[in-house]
């Protein structure tokens, strides 16, 4: 149960592409704005897509509510699957207020094949209740509900591990996806003007370098006059740590090649998944896929 | 066994400082430079003082051996036994090839209490065995043994987790030195110009985000002509992951005061030891002390 193999991953190349999205408060506004980006991606030849966190709405307790739909059967889950079967790509779908039952909401990341149809969600499992004085408050258990599972994606290009924002603070989390065979590491998150500069990139870096593998970060465009200011700097790392492209602060599109090349030889160069002492600690991963 | 409590940090003010020593093919000069820094750390106020990893001997499976001492019989414990209480400061010795039992070789590091008396010894427990082609290829299991414990010392100052060098790299090790109490981590280290340049920084700036606590890493300095060449660069990063000090390559000491209050405070502001996800990952920490 805590001795899951060191499996080698099955990666294979593609493109991924990271919408850093000028999210409004208008909701068809983003729907109509994130599908043209999602086109524009495939044209670049993308095969990978994401999404920011809360990319049909503003970022804020206030608003989650409003903003929510039912998933997978709401417009905004509609507007992705379509988008992810016009554009041909996997789409992951930053995420969204989700309505659930029990009058519960999450904040929840929709995950599409290239058929649109819906290969997993993930409801971000570290809510964000923060308090730096004078700097930044924040408080999602107000209205949300954590996220119940780990969420790994197989896909023909490899496993896709997903969370969502705060949840790249908890390094037992992504060390988990990767247990699980996550080949890549991707959170559509929303840092903000102080968490951002202090804790985006290193993050990022942390995630790839420990577990050896590409992580991709994906951010709202940032607006100063927005009531929740996204850092920006959506990212790609590989696994040494470097950081591919970063996508400053305004609205725009990167890209990255993952190469599974760069992961193997990393791997064998420097093999700390196989290296490790089990019998001095606990292997994080309950299972290796549920 | 997998649930210990996120206790708060017994930590107190302290000074540490990071004796960068020029290490050289002649131990008794080390011992004698060694002694003369940690006396002068003392002098500027230190209440821990750290030496690098294999401070008495060249750094290479070639050169164990012939260096190798009793733990802690051995001409360079004691002279670490009197330098610690001659200068009245808790000191981390670095690390010296030990010869144990069996035939045994370790990589090892003393703990030493302001009376001289041994507090504890931490065996390196990852061996460096790496192979990055044309740059640098290593392996320690050759000759050393691994390491049969994780090591946290508790002090009056708060209880320091000791690791070394390659210790770094694997998170949960990092990860349950902090769950088993650890308010500050240690690491001698010794990287070298490839591995330095990619990865010092980064690893010792995540594992103080990661567990929010301060993090000091030690190296020999950088001697060009040596058979490996030592990085350099030993430094402290505080709990928000800003790196404080910062040794550069040349021979010296650095010193770094150790504020509660930083750690408290970052730990109140964004409480992630609390909001820890247990349903859904392991505790890497077997058992909250041996």
């Amino acid at each position: 149960m805590t001795a899951a193999s060191a499996t080698p991953t099955a990666l294979r190349a593609f493109r991924i592409a990271l919408i850093q999205l000028a999210v409004s408060s208008n909701k068809t506004a983003n729907l109509t704005r994130a599908r043209t980006s999602i086109l524009a991606a495939a044209q670049q030849g993308a095969n990978v897509v994401v999404l920011p966190e809360c990319f049909n709405s503003p970022y804020g307790t206030q608003h989650f509510a409003a903003y929510a739909e039912d998933v997978p059967s709401g417009e905004s889950c509609q507007a992705l699957a379509a988008a992810a079967k016009d554009a041909g790509v996997y789409l992951v779908g930053g995420s969204i207020p989700e309505r659930a039952n029990e009058g519960k909401f999450f904040n929840t990341c929709t995950v599409w094949s290239p058929e649109g149809t819906l290969l997993d969600i993930h409801r971000k499992a570290h809510l964000f209740d923060i308090d730096v004085p004078g700097k930044i408050t924040f408080k999602e258990s107000l209205v949300l509900s954590p996220g119940p599972k780990i969420t790994t994606v197989p896909t023909p290009l490899g496993v896709l591990g997903i969370a969502i924002c705060y949840d790249i603070r908890f390094p037992e989390l992504s060390l988990a996806m990767s247990r699980a065979g996550a080949d890549i590491l991707i959170f559509p998150g929303a840092f903000n003007m102080t968490t951002g500069p202090l804790h985006w990139e290193i993050l990022a870096r942390a995630r790839a370098v420990d577990n050896q593998c590409y992580v991709a970060l994906c951010s709202p465009a940032r607006d100063e006059g927005a009531g929740y200011v996204a850092y920006g700097h959506s990212m790609v790392v590989d696994p040494r740590g470097t950081v591919v492209v970063d996508a400053g602060a305004g609205e725009g599109t990167v890209v990255a090649d993952v190469d599974p090349e760069v992961v193997s030889a990393f791997r064998e160069q420097i093999p700390v998944r196989s290296q490790k002492r089990w019998d001095l600690y606990n292997d994080v991963v309950k299972a290796v896929r549920e």
